[in-house]
């Protein structure tokens, strides 16, 4: 069960308007559920993504990555986007290549488009040959079974570790129209996104120019999917795309700096926030949701590093399970990502309110009840303070349990 | 149980002359066994060491640096090393400083000698207050108690959450006279050592030099290790020492290219390598050791980059604890780690002699019952070619069970 997260139900995800998905069985492993998304969206919609940095990324994200280019570079409309649970079609090769290809044609003229118009997501095992031609014979099915109120059931069709859908929805209003946001995403192992996670997909039905979504899709990556970790494994096949149908009767918004953007803005924030939590409180094995905020750093990059290198530590992640204020274990975990000119004597470390270090030391109102406490609580927040600058940066985790070890010894069998 | 090794016995650790070795029971923690050693060596021996680069370090670490620094300058020998288990002595801010101060002070009483021929090391929980009085209480029962065969004891007192001793010997001929090499360490969890790792002291009776001494340290901490993890934490307290005595009638090696130091220098390593692997073996919860080796890199860095990028995947380690050939974690894991202009499908990965990946993608002769067949042994090499240049490199790590996550939740309680 996620930490402290109430899943979306169907009524809770709201149709944007210029979207459908419908979904399929096509027994992409051994399962019986739907494993398949086929998302349509009307003409005039414009996408942007962001991709996975690991070098050895999808052939659906190589893919993603084209097809985007086409779009901007030819001024090609986003018709369609294929996702596919069970399999990651990684490491696959030129088999993978032709897989992803493959699938995307076969979108393309469900959606009467062409190929890049088309993006694809794939997610599971990473170098099984995909199961291509049920993949491709699952496509009809969703397309027929596409509806606007869809979403649901496309957030359950991604899943894979994951124990529950991830959605969320805001509504704008906009000069009296109401603005729709709706997203879903899965995730819950091999989470560390760099650039995006595993597999989000947003969409609103603003008027918003493809030059101004890019920038903004980066920037909202950034502020939250970037943020989250369960396990420090980037994986091969994280993408994140948020598309705008423009179905909402408000003049088109073409300047990033237009000023009815910004609710937008806030609502698309709130969506990806809202599902990178969620990844992180669903993480696998999760019993605690830990928030690590690092302030005071010289720049961001070392605030992250840091916050980052807390979040990635196996001893700490088991004594947040443990409930356990071995608190040493994150002086430890700083001292490690820190660069060599950090001086210890500056570093200040809170658990919640509690002052645990203080300027480099073991603080003197410091009781092991205190930090008994807060460590039995299912959200903590660390605040560490360099004491040295003014930038700052904030991660999601989740504590390290006996049951992440049980899921992923078991995730193939 | 540790993976395939044996420990030591009293028998098996060969007397080095000029050094006796004497234990104590401290009540470091509240247990019942010697916590405490003493280990005196005779004049003019010489000590060389290597730290953790942890930004955090421990106070007898700050202390260990300063007084092998006084012992270059002023020529003094080394005349004696206090271990304590139990405590770490790491985050406790200037108290730590003192209470490491004193205990080098108490030392140099019972060698009758200076402080700053004192080096110190302690181990165990991080930011608890060290129980110096007990510890200082005990170092004249542990003067008592030394003695040249005091290795096997020592070695079991500085044991924390290892689950047995580790120890070495080795005995060489040098020009027809018998010189010996023994060493111990400690070390299960928080490993990850950069420069050296938690606890190793090795001493020969061999006469090196003090500049020969420390560079010679210093490539054999990288030899041996510097090559080690089992959870990627590097720790607060990572120290190795090698002390040489003088003991063995040969003219001494003032330059590190005598051709007498060679097989001296092999001895050394030797005993280093068995002590490292014997720490990997011992890892927290370990049930496989594994030696990862990448070769054919741009440069030595980028090979020991992706390699303990391989061994620091959580979800590598638990696909080996499951006996699970998912090797695709594998291949993320190299994705992560790469720079970018690595070419991916220049990249191949043997799993002892089966190829798995063939330039990029699943090799066609691969067969999950192969992979099987490998990851079923209890120890397993892994090669990774990246196709691009000569360097290569070799870390050694271990698998992620239910009983790392068991024995670090549990480790204070």
């Amino acid at each position: 069960m996620p930490v402290n997260y109430t899943p979306p139900t169907a009524e809770s995800l709201l149709p944007v308007p210029g979207i459908a998905l419908g979904t399929a069985a096509s027994k992409i492993r051994n399962w019986d559920r739907d494993d398949v998304v086929l998302v349509v969206a009307e003409p005039r919609t414009v996408a942007a993504g962001v991709f996975t940095q690991n070098r050895f990324c999808a052939a659906p994200v190589i893919v993603c990555r084209q097809h985007l280019e086409a779009q901007r570079q030819r001024a090609l409309d986003f018709r369609a986007l294929i996702v596919n649970a069970g399999n990651a079609n990684a490491g696959t090769g030129d088999a993978g290549m032709a897989a992803a290809q493959a699938t995307c044609g076969k979108a393309a003229q469900l959606a009467h488009c062409a190929p890049e118009q088309v993006l694809a997501f794939s997610t599971g095992v990473i170098m099984e040959p995909l199961p291509v031609d049920r993949l491709i014979d699952g496509l009809p099915l969703a397309r027929a079974a596409a509806r606007q109120d869809g979403w649901f059931a496309a957030a359950c069709a991604i899943m894979t570790t994951d124990t529950v859908p991830k959605g969320a929805s805001r509504r704008v209003d906009v000069d009296g129209i109401d603005v729709t946001v709706t997203g879903i995403a899965k995730g819950a192992g091999m989470i560390h996104p760099d650039m995006a996670t595993m597999l989000a997909f947003i969409a609103t039905d603003a008027p918003i120019a493809g030059a101004a979504l890019d920038a903004m899709t980066r920037e909202i990556g950034d502020m939250s999917f970037n943020r989250a970790t369960v396990d420090g494994d980037t994986s091969t096949n994280d993408s994140f795309v948020i598309a705008a149908t423009g179905r909402a009767r408000i003049a088109p918004i073409l300047d990033r700096h237009d000023r009815r953007l910004a609710p937008i803005r806030r609502a698309l924030e709130d969506v990806a926030i809202e599902l990178a939590k969620a990844i992180v409180r669903d993480g696998e094995g999760a019993t605690k949701f830990i928030a690590i905020r690092v302030e005071r750093g010289k720049n961001v990059d070392e605030c992250r590093r840091i916050a980052f290198g807390i979040a990635h530590s196996p001893l700490v992640k088991t004594a947040f399970f443990a409930s356990d204020p071995n608190l040493g274990r994150i002086i430890c975990a700083i001292g490690n990502a820190a660069s060599r000119d950090l001086d210890p004597s500056a570093v200040s470390l809170w658990l919640e309110d509690v002052l645990v270090v203080d300027r480099g030391g073991r603080a003197r109102s410091y009781t092991e009840a205190q930090g008994q406490r807060v460590m039995r609580q299912d959200e903590i927040a660390v605040r560490v303070d360099l004491g040295r600058g003014i930038a700052h940066a904030t991660v999601w985790t989740c504590d390290f349990s006996h049951a992440y070890v049980s899921i992923n010894a078991d995730y193939r069998s």
